[in-house]
């Protein structure tokens, strides 16, 4: 059979043959952008030509610090389509972590939303390989200054735009890089290729999955920073879909709006997105008719939630496990569940093989109905780390996760904390995740983490840490009493911590190695009581 | 990101892992035979073992000639999944063309459906490579005679099977082996590869193309003989859907009643075992009330056959156009179009690439709303005919599929006609396929066909040959008078032949080399009128 090389840019080449007149809609102020999938197409390969011009080859890598935006679309294509590498850059992570990705990328062009040009300004000098700022989106008012040449993105397509040839190469040409959230360490950088990245799109088409199809208007409220945007801005094309992006603007009005007037059918983000819709439509009234699912995940969401989220918008949510290791979707709930059909994290459609071990790697001799470290393996799933030197596979070539998880009956995923938040008390492991569950249930509670402290005699112990919703009070004995009769004695944590707030990752996770830092040394509590507030 | 093989086996892997007590069901006399993924992957990697004992080895290949049932898909697997070449043989096929192409695959080991046993026993001395015969279904009552030794199914299973290692090799390693149809020629191998079967899978399965779930039950009717049964044998292990087979019974009763009884949501096949259908319950009565879509495809469909299917089976219909050289999918239309949606044979999945040319292989300016020859590329499209020398590709790396076809504005593909069928007269083209189309929408006409005759005049002149309805009868006259003011008048045939039985190739369609051979010469019409019978 024919030697095809998977490469992304057969995506848009698709959209742009097929469905030429079908739209990329970004929100920009209170109007809309509008772009058909040919004139992206077109734009997208003499953007190429304009990137060549700056110097970029084959195989170089490009950083880009944007919102989900047409230009930032437009980059996707531009760059994987000639063979560079895309390197999206999360805007909140701090402007060190930043550089130190650039540095260790060796990028000479960054392409940087126009808001964002102030925290490119702060990045310049940290950066002296750059050589190249674009500035997307509009001209900006305050051009960054330092070392590099700035742009303002349209100028260079006008007048560098050369239309260049796409694909053509290996389909293990790197495509793209991300790195993950260094909530539990330095971030380490995950290095895609059209391969894993086609690959993927193509098994979250599957009608057990995402299942969009060309009548379809998708909003991708995932930024596009996100692995991927989890593989929406190559699953959309890929079938037809409409595109509609949020740009910077992810309140629940902007999005309630951008749904109801471009007639979005899925919409894909975290729940707290989802959530600020349904607070927003309860407060302002109204009703979203075309709106058919959300596909929601990055974090455990409880069912009651999802109940308020399928009531009020009026559609089936799907919930979803994935990983920036993993490209990233791991397991979806099915789309024809139907309302109240998804079932915690779903399961795995074809192409990603997914086990349960014990803490040693064995694989457990009984999948369902226990808590296993899991571990997976696929087409799309990471095999080292950017600039590593060794993979990070066991014998049986499976990336362990570093998650605890089961699966119900029907092998339906739910996640059940990380290994390396697993405390070791007196030889056996307690599970904070299984602690935090049952206390963040209470409606007082607005955050809650638990973590290991040194202890002399058993090795480590439990500490809670809650942050109670404002205004709200609960002493630190109510706290423990929730958990008595639900866990066994000996899981009860030692010591209680209140904080105001809760420290917080790039990502929006709990950043439990600054709690560490902040309250797991030995001798925290000497002489203090058990009561004390942050 | 992993090297991770795309091989074949995986699919019923995930079956046995995910949806292990989902089912296989195969029609057996008024009952049926009941299997789980679990059973059926332990039995197919049990049989590896077996087939491994009768000496086959990596890449070797073992010829099958079956119906649909449960055996056929324990080969199927079993064979792809230690590495062998699944031969799927065509049971209507002449034993002389079946001898040919079993001696070309240097085939020793064969595996028959007791109820082919006969046929067997031809094929015996005309294949002195082959050296064991294994009877499918049950123990046959008149074991084949011959050199080769024979072997019932379920012994050999029981006393030779040994759990076999699958996977673990290339993805380009070779997985089956059919033979085109030979209406038009020699037949020709199509040499299928994992990789090649595995994306084709994940084409399919894509929400806008076949779009199964886990929650679907399959009736296979499309014989697994006819290009990996659409590929069908993968798709629906690959979802956990239910599979239905019908063994040999594909008349309209048996089917509604396996329909019925075992809850089927989606039926594939060639539309005449749908009619058969139709008419069972037009006449016996009854409805259907889970199957929710009928896919079809192998021959153009008019509108009114589908409007009908629709209203008597109750479900939508999905056309689709493909070919053994394509895996076989090239287009299909949408699953959520509803009833009446389909338009044509519907749009390529992503990861099919479609082209139009002129008849030098240029590629046409605009590509809908012209006729033009039909050009693919993908994963999944044939490179080189078995044991050729050379690739059938053009500079671009296309295959010519030999037909004609055209896009409507939608990008919705009809096929009209074949390429080697076009009449050139007086330097002009003539498309036999639009005077056939014409002609046969007349009540009066049960099959028709327009061939090329040599003409010293104008090159070639179009013959019309008709075989009118049972009972019917039309005058040449009246069925040139259909064409006028319809086609150009020099497209009108010059003569008329009408034949009591149209001949027909194993595969259904119209011989149309036999009709040359008949029909085609030149002074055939010496002396005779315009009106002649056969």
């Amino acid at each position: 059979m024919q030697a095809y090389s998977l490469t992304v840019d057969k995506f848009l080449d698709h959209a742009a043959k097929w469905f030429p007149e079908r739209e990329v809609v970004t929100a920009e102020g209170g109007g809309a952008r509008r772009v058909s999938y040919a004139e992206l197409h077109a734009r997208s390969r003499r953007l190429s030509g304009a990137l060549a011009s700056l110097g970029l080859e084959f195989g170089n890598r490009i950083g880009v610090l944007a919102w989900n935006t047409q230009h930032h679309l437009e980059i996707y294509y531009a760059a994987m389509g000639m063979g560079l590498v895309c390197h999206t850059l999360n805007p909140r992570v701090t402007p060190e972590h930043l550089a130190a990705m650039i540095n260790e990328a060796e990028e000479r062009v960054l392409a940087v939303a126009a808001s964002l040009a102030p925290l490119a300004a702060q990045l310049l000098p940290l950066c002296p390989s750059l050589e190249h700022l674009i500035v997307l989106d509009a001209v900006p008012a305050d051009a960054p200054q330092g070392g590099a040449k700035v742009w303002a993105y349209e100028r260079l397509l006008a007048e560098h735009g050369a239309q260049a040839a796409w694909g053509d190469f290996p389909e293990e040409t790197p495509s793209g890089l991300c790195y993950t959230s260094g909530t539990t360490g330095r971030p380490k950088g995950v290095l895609y290729t059209h391969r894993s990245n086609y690959l993927h799109t193509i098994r979250a088409l599957q009608a057990d999955a995402f299942a969009l199809t060309a009548r379809d208007a998708v909003l991708i409220a995932v930024p596009m920073f996100h692995a991927n945007g989890w593989g929406l801005p190559f699953a959309a094309p890929a079938v037809g879909a409409k595109v509609v992006l949020p740009g910077r603007q992810a309140d629940g009005a902007s999005l309630a709006k951008l749904i109801r007037d471009e007639g979005v059918t899925v919409a894909v983000g975290v729940q707290t997105v989802w959530l600020g819709v349904a607070d927003h439509l309860d407060a302002a009234g109204g009703e979203l008719p075309l709106l058919e699912r959300v596909i929601i995940g990055g974090s455990y969401c409880p069912e009651a939630l999802i109940r308020r989220l399928e009531a009020r918008l009026g559609c089936l949510v799907q919930t979803s496990w994935g990983m920036t290791e993993l490209s990233p979707l791991g397991t979806v709930s099915p789309a024809d569940a139907g309302p109240g059909g998804a079932r915690a994290s779903g399961r795995p459609a074809m192409g990603v093989d997914l086990k349960l071990t014990d803490a040693e790697g064995q694989t457990l001799p009984e999948q369902r109905g226990v808590v296993g470290h899991l571990k997976v393996r696929g087409a799309s799933v990471l095999d080292r780390y950017f600039k590593a030197d060794a993979d990070d596979l066991d014998a049986e070539g499976y990336f362990d996760t570093g998650d605890l998880a089961s699966l119900d009956a029907e092998g339906n995923l739910t996640i059940r904390g990380r290994s390396k938040d697993l405390i070791k008390s007196g030889g056996e492991w307690i599970n904070p995740a299984e602690i935090e569950a049952i206390v963040g249930r209470d409606p007082r509670v607005a955050q809650v983490a638990v973590i290991a402290r040194p202890d002399p005699k058993w090795g480590e112990r439990p500490l809670l840490i809650v942050e109670p919703c404002q205004g709200e009070t609960i002493t630190d004995t109510a706290l423990l009493d929730l958990l008595r009769g639900k866990v066994a004695d000996w899981w009860l944590p030692d010591r209680v911590v209140q904080v105001t707030a809760m420290p917080l990752a790039a990502t929006g996770k709990i950043d439990k190695t600054r709690l560490r830092a902040d309250f797991g040394g030995e001798g925290l509590f000497e002489g203090a009581g058990g009561d004390r507030r942050s």
